[in-house]
């Protein structure tokens, strides 16, 4: 299991969290917020100062696969989102894309009616992470994207799932059993007082 | 009906094509791909430049819609594009962040099973734009956005529609009964040899 950091402030601060939490990360997200306010440069930046960390750039991309992806390979990413709504033709363009820069491919199942059906498609064209996604906007209420990773886990015992959305500290434990490749943690780390400490904990608890 | 210019290209060459087409076009669209390599200070320089155009942010937003659109209008974006299959609390979100900045929506029908009853929610929940967008990767066809457009126009006589993916200005007559409140052209325009001439012809006919 790796940990993924979701850098969605401003530069600024990110820059500030990244300085605290590199050491016990495996993968730093440059969250859409940070995209949409910097542009891919940041990516670039990242890379110069970090060189032996992943860097994925969340594009959420849902049109122009191939193009915009290339766009973030291009900028120095290592791993590209896409929306797993997306038409099937963007997804493919996407992996193209991926393929001939020697990069990857996570796909964000936000809004997907049928988890399962479109994990199989995706795994059979060879996408990297499939990442149950619980929407920022949906996390005020007690859900939490756990059970739909359960749930995912046991249809698909060897499929390279990923989870993100409100994941706790209090939650690591939990996830274990359902073996994410990747944990994705924003405001957990984002927001607390001492990021580095959270950041530490929970990779300490990933490794254990 | 109003003439929108998706700049999709990188911003050296969408400056290039804005000075050419400003004087014809109602509102210049800063694409997708566009934010994604530049940021959205990119929408600030073209307000500057041009303060009698509407700026468009085709952000495409899918989570976390009133943070996303607050970043799209205090960079100076008049629209926000946000995804029609996002969850009902992130395009509520982004309808909140327009009020409060007087500016406007506009979504993006990309990938939606049911546009018509996906549309009388929208519109009843006060979105201003509803995009009918046959998506970039599935224009290879011959398949166009019209079919879709002129369906919709039927089921809903007064809706506020616009229309998107792959408009050529052969299509522009056959809009016309259609009565899109907006057609945005990209390639049509942007790949022309003379972009200017295209936009001032497609205005010239969507205001005879």
């Amino acid at each position: 299991m790796k940990l993924q950091v979701a850098l969605d402030t401003d530069f600024g601060n990110a820059l500030q969290i990244l300085k605290a939490v590199h050491a016990y990360i495996d993968i730093v997200e440059i969250g859409t917020p940070l995209i949409f306010r910097e542009g891919l440069s940041i990516v670039g930046k990242v890379k110069a100062d970090y060189p032996g960390l992943t860097v994925l750039a969340d594009l959420k991309i849902v049109d122009a696969g191939n193009y915009e992806a290339t766009i973030a390979f291009q900028a120095g990413a290592d791993i590209v989102t896409v929306l797993g709504i997306a038409a099937d033709e963007t997804i493919l363009g996407v992996l193209e894309a991926a393929r001939s820069f020697h990069k990857q491919v996570m796909v964000d199942m936000l809004q997907i009616g049928d988890v399962l059906e479109r994990s199989r498609w995706l795994i059979h064209h060879g996408c990297d992470y499939i990442c149950v996604h619980l929407a920022h906007d949906l996390q005020s209420g007690s859900e939490t994207p756990l059970s739909s990773l359960s749930d995912l886990r046991k249809q698909l015992p060897e499929a390279p799932l990923a989870v993100a959305g409100g994941v706790q500290l209090s939650m690591i434990g939990e996830l274990g059993p359902m073996r994410p490749e990747i944990i994705v943690v924003g405001k957990a780390i984002t927001n607390a007082e001492n990021p580095g400490r959270i950041a530490r904990t929970m990779k300490e608890m990933i490794l254990s």
